[in-house]
């Protein structure tokens, strides 16, 4: 910022809606915590608590850490792009070693075990999640970290790298709510209709995970909260808009 | 429109993105009616097959009827805003009926069996999803409907109305998740882990009701695909937003 000048503000309420975020992104891992730390013995690599490990980690790297990574750019909406997106790609990296760890950890559990693999709605959907993930960080990695890359090719691929990295998130919060239900029914079969603590705990992680999901989703698609272009994108971006729809066969 | 002038177009992609949507739909419904007809028993009222109704009327309420109300906007772009808004309302209201009929199909099975209400994670979801679509539907009808609003009110209200409309849609399909990954592990729990036609089938209905909602999901958020405003509209929400900015705090 330019000396004398006033420190930049953030808009009314994203710093509120911010915070409620982030409390409820460690709550949802106390939430975690506390269901396999009270019910499921804990969480350890050693063999018979390795299994746990995985809920711990996708909460983590695929909700808490994805989340805080999409919402960078409207918390750190006066910092300079280029370490915005840093940090941004940089939490997104740190999202996928966790959730690897995760997936370590249940394929290691079910081997030990003799489970099958990737059999289950949960399995299908989290791993797809997972791997369609990796792909859209390497791809944002590509176009938007290297250099390589042209102004009108990066203008092209935003807005789905925006929509896809929307999309993958609640892909992410449904594969949990998946698993939490699984592992009531493998866990708690007989007792999960009486209503038992384990059952309502569960339960509430699992609301506590979409609760995460619409407050990021609402700050992340609030229009005032958008981050104000810089005056040398708008330059380009009205280039970008005229070439387009120069190209455009309805114009 | 005006003798002479040239039929209104929409823009390219935009009808071949409907088309998937509607032929994803209709796979829904068939896949949905193909597990409860083939592995289910089939569906009728009568008692022992009345909670087979469930699925289907959820499927077809709260998943296919919901997106096709909200592609309303984004097919009849050309047509009068008055028709098209009741279209959206009708459409609305019809898959609110027929999630009701699942509603009440899965509760009078439950009784008839003595099996608990309400205790799982589905349930709690679905549950949350349909209260909430019901009072999303009161306030739209009370909002943009009747006529006592003023146009200011509409404009403050109607951002929220579009952010609730897609998280419900979401949530509504999450729950279709949830519901038949609860089933499954109910009736094939034994089997499910070794790759059954009946789990890969199930799993599919997943898969596509994950395809269906990225495809809605994708149409209604292009920003060139976006209902282009009326003239009188541009002039209102000119108006509305220096209304806006002008009460900002941080303006």
């Amino acid at each position: 910022a330019m000396d004398g000048a006033p420190p930049p503000t953030s808009p009314t309420g994203l710093s509120a809606y911010v915070a409620v975020s982030q409390l409820l992104g460690l709550t949802l891992l106390a939430t975690t915590g506390a269901w396999l730390g009270r019910y499921r013995g804990g969480v350890a690599w050693h063999s018979p608590l390795r299994f746990n490990a995985h809920p711990l980690c996708m909460v983590l790297g695929m909700v808490f850490l994805q989340g805080d990574a999409l919402l960078v750019y409207r918390v750190f909406r006066h910092e300079a792009r280029r370490s915005t997106k840093a940090l941004h790609a940089l939490l997104h990296g740190l999202a996928l070693v966790i959730a690897l760890v995760g997936i370590i950890a249940v394929f290691d559990s079910h081997r030990t075990k003799g489970i099958p693999n990737m059999y289950s709605l949960h399995s299908w959907c989290g791993m797809a999640a997972f791997v369609l993930y990796l792909l859209q960080w390497l791809l944002g990695c590509g176009f938007f970290l290297f250099p390589g890359a042209s102004f009108s090719l990066r203008g092209r691929y935003k807005p789905q790298h925006i929509f896809f990295g929307i999309a993958l998130f609640i892909l992410s919060i449904t594969s949990c709510l998946l698993g939490i239900t699984e592992m009531l029914l493998f866990k708690i079969s007989d007792s999960y209709s009486h209503f038992v603590p384990e059952g309502i705990l569960a339960n509430t992680l699992g609301v506590l995970l979409v609760a995460f999901g619409l407050v990021v989703g609402y700050v992340l698609t609030r229009e005032e909260w958008k981050r104000p272009p810089l005056a040398e994108e708008m330059a380009l971006s009205m280039d970008f808009k005229t070439l387009t729809e120069g190209e455009s066969p309805g114009g």
